[in-house]
């Protein structure tokens, strides 16, 4: 257990040196990277459309984290998105050194960068991508407990949406509970409501997403 | 990366031994284990409850898996469930050295254990805990592309439930896609179609897991 402790924290520092690295790259080139975590059906992909829509196809690129296939790269691709794919074969997170592989061989102009990691609220937590935010994609249908049960996901998130907003009405979902579940962990956090089947509240988090990125990209 | 992948195969050999040592123990005193997976919210906990009426609540006990809270331990117990927690405080599975432990705690009788997993779709599946079983929750509104993109988990599942069937006409899930993703990983698998909160297809469920069970626990 000691020796895959340490070999664990050996990875994590080494893997946080390369994110420093494709974070500097990045910031050199007006890129502001979004690493996007949330469970497996969260609406990750789905809440990206959205996001890129409001920001311009043309100013956004997508890396899409998979265990297996290429279903998410193949939909942002038909929207004309610039997107590519990671398949981690089983790996339960992403990892910094995949992303400075991709982004070499990725043609990015300034703007957004979306990182779309596997979906799984605990592996992908330590493992820094050169992200300059975290965007934690809840959801209501999941229950309002997670803050709870997934602590360090809320607590290093950036920005948090709470997704399928419009199933509110079929789910018990105790809002007042979720968010205080967050501010415990996080005090000032925004959460944002949104559902990616009517839009609603994604003015709002595109808006938010402008404003924190300008000092990347500039106006 | 060659060293992380040889510590990880001595991890899980090892974690394997207990856990046919677990086994072992458990058929001797008339205990048939289930281990049950399933992303976070999928409704794992509630799909126990629906079981568990049914098998009979004195023929149950429960082992509650968590990173961190005792929120489903305490809701079980209040129902007489003889019900454990453990808490991994961080780490994304389940393994049989905190099983071996806490199975000697409990005083179990003839009859059923199920054993709540993290919620992850990744990292649980190579850790045997014990198990005669594996029960995985999926569930209608995290879609119907989890078989595509979560492989291992459907292929290694000896029954499955497709959860939250009463919300299926609000969201767009297509179950042939999802049949045929886990007829390809696991042609043999059961799927029952089920829904908590109207209590839909646990009959058959339960039926299922009591003809399972009758070479463990005796008629």
């Amino acid at each position: 257990m000691k020796k895959e402790v340490s070999v664990m924290e050996s990875v994590y520092s080494k893997n946080n040196a390369v994110a420093g690295v494709i974070n500097d790259k990045l910031t050199r080139e007006r890129v502001f990277a979004v690493n996007v975590l949330g469970s497996p059906g969260a609406g990750k992909t789905s809440s990206l459309e959205q996001i890129i829509k409001r920001l311009g196809i043309l100013d956004c690129a997508v890396i899409e984290g998979d265990i297996e296939s290429d279903i998410d790269t193949i939909r942002l691709k038909q929207q004309g998105i610039n997107a590519a794919q990671i398949n981690t074969g089983g790996a339960c997170h992403l990892d910094a050194a995949s992303i400075r592989d991709i982004v070499e061989r990725m043609s990015l102009r300034p703007g957004y960068l979306f990182i779309e990691n596997i979906g799984n609220l605990i592996c992908p937590v330590p493992y820094q991508l050169g992200e300059r935010m975290r965007l934690l994609i809840s959801n209501a249908t999941e229950g309002a407990d997670k803050p709870y049960k997934y602590p360090y996901v809320f607590e290093k998130a950036d920005i948090v949406l709470l997704n399928k907003c419009d199933l509110i009405e079929h789910v018990d979902f105790d809002t007042g509970y979720f968010l205080d579940g967050i501010r415990k962990l996080n005090p000032d956090v925004p959460v944002f409501k949104v559902s990616c089947k009517t839009g609603e509240g994604f003015d709002e988090v595109a808006e938010w997403i402008t404003r924190k990125a300008e000092v990347v990209i500039g106006k």
